[in-house]
């Protein structure tokens, strides 16, 4: 009886049999410990995943750098060097040993105190401490409210072109996930219509990137309250990913979401990792904007709180010098960055123009990325974005990410947060790539 | 037909409707979003909630100082400051700028190669970097191979006395749990009887921690075979919690499970948390054992690898400074540390047996931490663990961690992980308490 049962266990595996019976060293014993596909199935769907396989495809032989257009994070060009006083803020909570213990699992009260005041600037009105939880990046954060509001048959609209995280945890947590359009005519406002068209009595909530990831857009104050207004008709929360905030060098200025928190209740997530350049640091944060008390009321913020209970927390020095870092950050650093944003982006947008195969619907006034859309039918021999891409990393190691990675099939995502002088070379190396495989006329 | 679709939803949410029509803001207005119960479930259990209970009975008028026997961080002491190479290793990798980037999910190489170097120090074979995987804690490398191996059906074998962030993760990936004894007249060894009556055709692991919390036990070379023949005969995973190796002061020497690795695959986790007095510190491993490459085979290791591309990372500046900090913590540290674990373990043990209603079954020898058992019956006025370390803490300011927290009722886990004078004072206050409350014969 025994035996049948692991039998069928065994055929469940699908074909595992075969492969643990071929082991010497375990001939014939059936284990009854195997791997869970939803984990690798909800990562097969991330940047990073996709980054890797375009590496695979660079020419060992060839001479010229890398150049890496396909990732936000420059923390490695010398024009991008974090400022000396968060690394000094860091060394000193260190060596103070006062912050080498464990934390409490919401965030040290100095830190998130920090935060409130940092964010409170930009708001109407002033967030407490206990609105505001330390997490390991913003990653963390992402991760905490997808979970929390993940139950069955619950879905989350999320928009496309986006960032696949939110794809990839939802999948893994069984939350049904809804698409709605930003548009590119509209410089890549959401399709409010949309929206409405698709939320029915189970969906919970919405996801606004801004700064946009991957379309470089920032929305404006009006777009932003449009956007509160309809997430209050349809009973939703919306979550405010502003991991990318205050790097705007455009027109519109950065507003946050969360001074439309009065209109319905939201979720801001964010860290240090953009703004100050060092996403290996791993601090963020989930804030919550709800004066009006609803988050507590359904029972969200003790769902964070017991997401935060069951996981690891940011290092403790790391919050301890959280407090110096967000308040004392010279100006200059920050300008100094965006306006090297702000000349990347320049060039990036000029260079873009002279390849024809290549066009950008809107110059990027924010974060560190551009969309822009590839038109096959003027190249010969590709089938398609990643085939693009792959043949791009091969012929002139130039890495730029493909659209379908973020939701849009043959369009390019391109990283303009690199050194300039990288910049130029890259796009040069893909307009000369365009130029060869142009289809003859 | 929409709004009884609401009404379905909202009596669902078990009686949430009216508190949301209090609300002035959104009077009439159902929201649909609502909280996880599965979390706050989770997280309801762990020693963190307990110990939060306990400070909420500490007497606000009290002169003396609170003397926390009740959680293993002695990181705020003295005699437990950690080793100044550590924090210059951090600080010199944080100064070089060259870790201010993401890292790769599984770990940055150098330092996955010197973890792997370190263990391999213990081990009758050389483990490869690719046998670890850097995580956030050990904390993290649980909540990896818990998640991992959860799906619908498996059950997993824990200690009772355990550590029950197990439990919370299972319960939380609803991996089904089962309890087998350690046993206190066998100085808390395993009962095997017990873990092969438990086990069925979906067991998929059983986790033996070693040095023991909460017990303070050492495994002997014997016994820790024992487990993993019995592991392989039952088909099942070890997973060896190690997270206090080498904190070992008694008889027996600390042995590693993955000297077993060729009986059955074992996965070992661990951190910098407790043996270099840094739990804040927030960095950890999780590395498998497996030279017959059973964990490949079954799908395992892609799983955690898929698990880790969807979590955030340890920073990556902490990952720089490791090779420095295995490789070159100086020899006096470790022996000053285990000296001072020692002596205060000593002082505990010799203090306990002064106190009629505990009783210790056996000298502790490693970890930071000793079960002593409450005889109720020779007490006045307590209706169990809790109650007694309730008002423990309200009349001495001592806190102390409830057996039935770690799974095993009236009983009691003292830390002795904290300076040796304060250890002696907590303990003359619990001598003087239970003499206070002592039964009149
Ligand atoms: C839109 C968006 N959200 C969140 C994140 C994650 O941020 P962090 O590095 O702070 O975890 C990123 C990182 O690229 C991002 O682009
Ligand atoms: C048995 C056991 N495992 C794991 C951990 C978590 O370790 P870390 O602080 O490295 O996350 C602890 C912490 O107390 C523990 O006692």
């Amino acid at each position: 009886m025994e035996s049948l049962q692991k039998e069928r266990l065994t055929s469940e595996r699908g074909g595992r049999r075969n492969s643990s019976m071929e082991n010497g060293g375990s001939a014939l014993k059936n284990w009854r410990f195997i791997g869970n596909e939803k984990l690798t199935q909800a990562s097969a769907i991330t940047v990073r995943g996709v980054l890797n396989m375009l590496m695979e495809n660079l020419n060992p032989d060839e001479a010229r750098p890398v150049i890496p257009l396909g990732h936000g994070d420059p923390s490695a060009f010398p024009s991008f060097r974090t400022t000396p006083l968060a690394e000094d803020a860091i060394c000193s909570a260190l060596r103070s040993a006062k912050f080498n213990g464990y934390s409490s699992t919401v965030g040290i009260p100095p830190a998130r105190r920090a935060v409130a005041e940092h964010l409170s600037k930009d708001l109407p009105y002033k967030l407490s401490p206990d609105d505001v939880f330390l997490t390991i990046g913003c990653t963390q954060a992402l991760e905490a409210i997808v979970t929390v509001l993940a139950r069955p048959g619950a879905n989350i609209l999320l928009p496309r072109p986006g960032f696949p995280y939110y794809e990839a945890r939802a999948g893994f947590s069984d939350l049904e996930v809804r698409h709605f359009d930003l548009l590119p005519e509209n410089n890549w406002e959401v399709d409010l219509a949309a929206v409405e068209a698709l939320s029915d009595e189970n969906t919970v909530a919405m996801v606004v990137i801004n700064p946009g990831n991957p379309c470089g857009n920032v929305f404006k104050y009006d777009h932003l309250k449009k956007v509160a207004e309809t997430a209050r008709k349809l009973g939703i929360l919306v979550i405010a990913d502003e991991v990318y905030d205050h790097l705007t060098f455009g027109e519109s200025p950065f507003v946050p979401m969360g001074v439309f928190g009065s209109i319905v209740p939201i979720i801001t997530v964010g860290s240090i990792s953009k703004r100050w350049i060092v996403p290996g640091w791993r601090l963020g944060w989930l804030v919550t904007h709800d004066p009006n008390g609803i988050l507590m009321k359904q029972g969200i913020v003790d769902s964070i709180k017991g997401f935060l209970n069951i996981t690891s927390d940011p290092a403790t020095f790391m919050q301890g010098a959280v407090p110096e870092i967000l308040e004392n950050t010279p100006a200059d650093f920050f300008t100094k960055i965006v306006s090297t944003l702000k000349e990347s982006a320049e060039i990036c947008y000029d260079r873009i123009k002279e390849i024809p195969c290549i066009t950008c619907p809107s110059k990027p006034e924010g974060s560190m990325f551009v969309m822009v859309k590839l038109n096959l039918s003027l190249l010969e021999g590709f089938m398609d974005d990643t085939d693009f891409c792959c043949k791009l990393a091969k012929e002139e190691s130039v890495i730029v990410l493909p659209g379908v990675a973020v939701g849009l099939k043959n369009w390019l995502r391109i990283t303009f947060a690199i050194e300039p002088s990288s910049l130029d070379d890259g796009l040069s190396r893909m307009k000369a790539f365009c130029a060869r495989h142009a289809k003859k006329q």
